[in-house]
């Protein structure tokens, strides 16, 4: 193929210099919304002292609205939206990136949201294993008959969706969102090191209403962040001391 | 309920009157991209004379980006984002919006793209039917092993994707796109009356890349609009000759 069009990410080999604009990648950062990228890129930015002066951080996807990317240094953020799908386009064109790009040793980091299940809202949950809806570890959709809407819990009773939440519990599960399945599954197949780090906003089994003011949201969602930040500026200093 | 957020729309029953604000509502147009929405309230105010002088049409879903939301007169327009559980995330808010804003009557359009099978790239289809991966009209998703990611045939190769091409061909489908089936059931389960209008941007039988200019792609993406355009003014002058 002599070029390769990122149709979503609006980038393509041709008008593109991969090696040289992402040849240095090493972190991965994907998120549901265009903003909480842009946030976290100035957060590391200021964390990894790769501020730029002028607060300037553009979208590297301008042009189209699907998904948003920001790069600093060593550290690419993406949005993908929300569910399985969006984040299958998304990655699907980010792995082809890397690829074009020659990257090497490249982490990706999932920084999102979720609701919890029997944890303080605002738990930070680092995932051992994504599992579907019959709680197994693989990236297969299984569907309840009509009423199994991804997320969604739409013809449940409220008694039935406390047992499901109870059996999920019982089972191990601490959290729920909705794009870490297929996010494991093509990670694992491209060999990339990849990690899921969300926020709880509320418990689901006292209900599935976000009751939290926007400041307590907001602070939040900056956990996974500064976690992941953390984690972040140790292993650079692994990398420069090789 | 006392109080009903709806999340992911950044709106609530407490701080919005959903009848005064919404209550005209007839018409909700949705697709993909933001960006798209936007362009089509401009679009449809025009030709409805309903323009703002000013050229202003605000975000109603302002303070999220998980979508955008625009109204002028009886038409509302949302984006959904890409794929099922997006598309179910925001539908389902939706629904809720215009149960408690008491709308009568409403019809529902997606406006969208999406790949073509056998037809020139830029024809209308108008869906009778949405399918699903064993071209059965439900709403319900089949997963065939590992490879089978929503919209991405990931790991099946050129000759392997023809021939499912060539049947989903024979099997009467002429488009692909990744929102239909879960956008037909809701609104069916909810008594709202849809249609499904894409525009394809390609011929999937003779590739999966994009090698149209943006110009073209953007006046491709101006169709389905148009057509729906029509098809809302006359219903709009049926209403007012009742």
């Amino acid at each position: 193929m002599k070029e390769d069009i990122l149709y979503h990410l609006n980038l393509d080999t041709a008008s593109h210099d991969f090696p040289k604009q992402f040849g240095d990648v090493k972190f991965v950062c994907v998120g549901g919304s265009p903003w909480r990228m842009k946030s976290f890129t100035e957060y590391i930015a200021k964390e990894l002292g790769l501020e730029d002066p002028k607060g300037e951080y553009p979208n590297i996807c301008e042009g189209t609205d699907r998904y948003a990317m920001y790069k600093v240094g060593p550290i690419l953020s993406i949005s993908h939206g929300i569910g399985i799908p969006s984040m299958s386009v998304m990655l699907h064109e980010l792995i082809k990136l890397l690829y074009h790009a020659r990257c090497t040793d490249v982490t990706i980091v999932r920084i999102g949201t979720s609701g919890g299940i029997g944890l303080q809202p605002g738990t930070v949950v680092v995932t051992k294993q994504s599992v579907d809806a019959m709680f197994l570890p693989r990236f297969e959709q299984v569907v309840l008959g009509q009423a199994r809407l991804d997320g969604a819990f739409c013809s449940y009773t409220e008694e039935e969706k406390q047992n499901y939440l109870s059996e999920a519990y019982a089972a191990g599960v601490r959290n729920i969102e909705m794009e870490s399945s297929v996010f494991a599954a093509m990670c694992k197949l491209s060999n990339i090191r990849a990690a899921v780090v969300c926020v709880t906003l509320l418990d689901r089994q006292k209900g599935d209403q976000m009751s939290s003011s926007h400041e307590v949201m907001h602070s939040y969602q900056q956990r996974p962040q500064i976690l992941t930040g953390h984690y972040i500026k140790k292993k650079l200093k692994t990398f420069k001391n090789i």
